[in-house]
């Protein structure tokens, strides 16, 4: 019942494993694990991209404003020194940036005076339905991104930078960023494809014969399709106000592609209501097939004790030692000449006579004494 | 317990088996086993109908425009060229364009400049519960309805087409998308039909007798009512919102129309409420069912087990080989004139007796030595 | 476990039984089993009342206008002619003929610009939660009442007519809607009594002994209660829309009237809330008591297999045939003097000591050897 | 199983028990068995307290309005003459007057011309969790409290209007209906103390010993539970309503009040439903032990009779009557020297082996051969 | 089955355990285990930081308004005369100090002309899930803390108070009350945490054995949540009402400091709403556990039962005492050369085909003789 490599990172990652209750809001507390910052910088208009790895802070503060859009996409939440320093450049507020530190937290889009704020949530490959946060600071000209961990969900947007007629040359940070989100919703999909297939194959299965292990993955599957709503909900809701309220910052047409990506932030809650409820069937499906399966056991084993019992008790009357001898009442059957072919007709009377009564019970019709589904495909 | 006939295209399409995370938004794929489209025209006014089969972007150019309304109804989503063409023709946005071409999608209602753009599903014949995508693009003199497969739900609309006076040629081109949506909700009332027999079939069945097989076919039924019920609600919504919110598109007049429809798609959810209630309450039936059977079982083993054991027993003490010729404590019955009968007496007396026993308990009062459902109608 | 009286006319009449999907809307198909439709008139004012049986849709015409209120009662949805004329004479939209023609349909209100257009269902007596659908115009000065199936709901109201000082005399059409609508909602209240009285009834019988065929009976009453808030709820819904919304063609006066109504609704609501979960509750209870069935019958089979077991296996030891003559290794205890009384001694004590054994376990307690529900009341 | 204790009055008293459908609103039938009116009067203000035991309709007409506040406390609903009488003097609506006769109703505020009329519910000493209806006419300068059966709720208030300095007797009206709801809202929490307390104990006894009882006593906790939230929230409901919408006869200081009084409302409603919820837990808990019940039983069972079949049998194979002078292959055994302890090791063998057998399967390990809980506390 | 040390204080506390109903509103009832008030005063501004211990009514009159804020903390409630000295000296509302007496309160938010008045509940350490009531009562420059038992939770914040350039030193009242608040909220992320692990473990532990002593604990655990949730859900929605309709007494500066406290209120939200599903998922792995092994110990002793019945029916045949001598017919075997090894063969056969049989049923295919989870990691 056991299946151990089912299980592997079943601690979900919970929210809030923060310091002291009542210590100083907006502190930032470094987790010892994460890992330190590196930047990478994008700066681009309709004419012209230009790209920085690995960059510095007086690096980011230099090609600010040179051109239409900057890029600034970080990785790991481990420098304290980069929260300080990206804080004071771009007068990000403390709360923001202790969400960004704190992670995981729930996904959300907060107003503040100079940005908008948003943290998402995206599915990290390779794992059980573990999830990474995502943060961004959207501003007029510059988006910042800020991944806990590394991921390649941002790949194909700095691919679509690099051709000039694009759309996303031509338009500002606010559909940078959108494309960004739009790039995380899109990451749920394989990881839905995936529970689908798992959950198609765990139905196979199950239809074809029940085994308990199969329960171990199915309670695996719930769990994560568990996570993956908890985390959905929110972000559907995050990109809905995004889309609706926010056009000091988001202009119309953008308004339009994030509608987009609201709906399939809608699908990918309705596929995972639809896992849930699958999971739900299947497990009830399973546990009927253990009852039916216990019937059969049990029938079996009455159908043999029905016939079994009452032909020993036969056997055990003519095995008795009363002494034919003393009186003509005691056992005359044993001096009979026919006394063992009769004891053994009244057996097999009795065995047919049982057996044409759990006919007529409906018990030998099905199920009972034909091979079990495991093998009969 | 495998009923294979029930069980093919269990695998439901899901959403969103898109590229790339982070692909450039409106670009479309093309599935690879989608068929190629196929044209269909039909441009009408109040005096006269024209109908193309299968003609050229050119013809619906030509067309487009010489009489009230123009009905472009394209089967097939596999060309790639017949979306270029169309996007440009009638400067169809991109997004829209996109979600055409990856069907499926959750059937919506979204604004654009020039038109409206619709998403429906329809189930398909012959299928089991699967659906098949139609878009609809709405502009003030035409209708574009994009079908995903071939359908034969259109077909009522041509015919009516062709009489005069109807109102169908009287009015424009919000009347027909309401008249294509309508049919397409009607279609969904036959499957309503089909699904609502075979749960009344089932139900029939269950009473009668509960056979595992029977379960399957539960199964798979919810199966169905699930799906229907994840394109149901927001088709629900999307005639809602065309009904309320489209005052610049569609005419008061046509708005009392989509009431009608909308009252059908409430209808459809109603039923497939009640269809899943049904399920739930047939297989808490069947489980009860199957409870009361293992019950019944263990109570025909406990009592032919109760009477037999100390039957056999006694038997046994008497076959015991202890010595009689030894002492007169050692087994004295066996020497008795009457040790036989009183031995089948005393056994005699305990069958009765437990027998008594369990006509007190009410153990044998009703289901046990009756017969089962299964042959008593 | 068949009890083929509950079951009778178990297919509930389903939505949607139309025609080819695509069908022209507002297109009237008459049910061939649907009855011919006979016209009852009454035209009255606070001074005089006419009543017309059996009319024509002439001495409709002629009546109409000519008191304050003229009340058409219609009974019977299969003459295709009277919606013809009715259609006409009153100027009825198309959708809503159709509607009273296809039942049964969802209950609503619609406002058609001549007309308030209003659907209710009404349980039928002598039905297993069977309902009937009225149909109801109402328009300034007539208001027509279309009933699919004769009932007696409205004798109570035509009764009220002949009474001068009543406010029924006084009071307009919308004041008759108000009170057929009532009359309707009052009907529902039999039927809750007597599903409250099987409920009750089922409660005392499943507490006092729990069998299979209760199982059926709740199941039945379960869907009557389903299909009953299925009509309750929209319906509901309507009066409250008619009571709120509707102040162009129903006065303020007549207003408070149908809050009182719409309380009834919620009252029927409630108690079709209670007794869905009663029916929850009773089921859950039966299972449970189905389990504790099996388990004590298990006992009874372990206590008695676990006494009789290990005596008649001693009985056998001493009933193998090793001869005591070869050595005195070989079961010298049949040649004892005490040997037989030794044995017997030695199963009491074993008998004694398991019985002490359960005892101890607690498996004596209660409910195993004491008699069950069925016949101790 | 059963427990007639607990059953008493089971059969809830249900909405609607009215006359024929379609008959006059707001007439009023007097419940059989209803008790006559009597009528108790206090009239107060700032300065003075005068009341009136058992008094008439006159003197209510003299009374009324000579002071700051006149409350009319009348207790019983039998006597159709006090309906006329005050429905005349105080020119209440009969639809409201109607409400009062035909108890029990929802819950509900309800405005009319002259006065605001509520109907509230109180819960019953002495009952297994029925409630009486009280009903009260506000106006400006009067309160009529009309309780359907007498109850102590009241009492309190009549002891704070005989204090000169009490706020109840500086407020008006108003304050006083505050007082009468918030009094009865106060009795509710007695009653749930109560249910809690029973609850308390259920759990205690069913994580002691699960016994069948139990589920008797908890259906019935579940069935008061269900018929208090059912009166419950709508007079939260009604309160809320009480406390927004109604600055026309409530004044602001008072609506600070009913605040309060909302707020017990819903401390209430909570506490219902966490008393649902530990139901539902409870009997989950319950189901569960009795499975693991039936575990130990059958483990026990199947542990006694895989130990002594085979020892039986071996001990027939002894037991046969094979006559060993035929041949040597005829059951040698029988005449070896040491042939009995041969066959006795063997047996204690196999013993000793399927004890090792079941320690190491861990069905030996706990619960199986120790004490039940029943007895170990 | 009994786990004594899991179920310490199961006794939740409950709302309203108050005096008479109908007893004056806002009288204040001490319990009489509650402990007496003390005093801790702590006034600040931008500069300066005065504190007192244990100080009177009149050092607070004396101190209060002195510098920018005045924070009044209490701890304990069962000192009258502090009700009645604050009440006076602060003008607080008697309703308000009425509910800091009777704790437990739902939290809640409540506005009085002079100040805000708030209610929150925090979990006590080394409890099970108990929570302790904590009231605000904030104006413009005082805040008023009073917490039913002393706690730990404002430590923190006290040292914040200490450090001359921190934001709580320069902002108001309303900042405190913010920093308190979420030191509440804060408060409740280890008590999840111990949850959450715990959750963790049982999930393990059932996972490798299903023990009954796990339910108890996991009951135990739904209990906690169930509690926590009934807690959380006001506070929210009490955090929720503060941030957004309080203008007139919490700066826009605080707003955002708030909306940052209705995150975390949530995030607790969520995560209890996880553990919930949790907890259910377990409880139904746990029975679907129970069943498996049940099935398992059914058919071993099916397949025990099945084998040796036969057999030993086989060797009570030949244990039958018919007399050879008599006749040819009477078990001439027994005198056969080869008759005992044919018999013995017979057996053998017998016992090898029904262990066909029942691998040929899947039954001894996996876990009815391999070693159960419980040893096997």
């Amino acid at each position: 019942m056991k299946a151990p490599q089912v299980r592997k990172s079943r601690k979900t990652r919970r929210y809030g494993q923060r310091g002291v209750p009542g210590a100083r809001p907006g502190s930032i507390e470094i987790h010892p694990e994460a890992k330190p910052s590196t930047i990478h910088l994008t700066s681009y208009g309709p004419d012209k991209v230009v790209e920085f790895n690995d960059c510095t802070i007086e690096q980011v503060r230099e090609v600010l404003g040179q051109r239409a859009v900057t890029w600034i996409d970080i990785v790991g939440i481990g420098s304290p020194e980069t929260f300080e320093q990206f804080g004071k450049l771009l007068n990000l507020h403390r709360l923001a940036l202790s969400d960004v530190a704190h992670a995981p937290q729930r996904p959300k889009v907060e107003d503040y005076p100079e940005h908008i704020f948003v943290v998402a949530q995206v599915p990290m490959k390779g794992t059980r339905g573990e999830t990474g946060q995502v943060s961004f600071f959207l501003s007029k000209n510059y988006v910042v991104s800020w991944q806990e961990f590394p991921g390649r969900e941002f790949a194909a947007v700095h691919e679509r930078l690099q051709h000039r007629g694009r759309p996303i040359r031509q338009l500002g940070a606010d559909y940078l960023l959108y494309a960004l989100l739009d790039a995380i919703v899109d990451a749920f999909f394989p990881k839905l494809g995936e529970l689908g297939d798992q959950l198609d194959d765990l139905e196979e299965k199950i239809y074809d014969d029940a085994e308990p292990s199969m329960v171990v993955e199915l309670h695996d599957v719930r769990r994560q399709v568990r996570h993956l709503r908890s985390v959905m909900w929110p972000l559907r809701e995050a990109v809905s106000v995004l889309m609706n309220n926010h056009g000091w910052m988001i202009s119309k047409e953008v308004s339009v592609y994030l509608r987009d990506c609201h709906d399939h932030t809608f699908q990918v809650v309705d596929t995972l209501e639809l896992y849930r409820e699958s999971c739900a069937d299947l497990r009830d499906y399973y546990n009927t097939e253990v009852s039916n399966r216990l019937n059969e056991v049990m029938k079996v084993l009455t159908i043999i004790a029905t016939i079994f019992m009452p032909l020993s008790f036969i056997a055990g009357i003519y095995g008795m030692n009363f002494d034919p001898e003393v009186s003509k009442f005691n056992m005359p059957e044993l001096k009979w000449r026919w006394g063992y072919p009769m004891a053994l007709s009244l057996m097999a009377a009795m065995a047919v006579g049982q057996l044409l009564f759990f006919r007529w019970r409906g018990w030998l019709g099905n199920g009972v004494f034909t091979r079990s589904n495991q093998s009969n495909k």
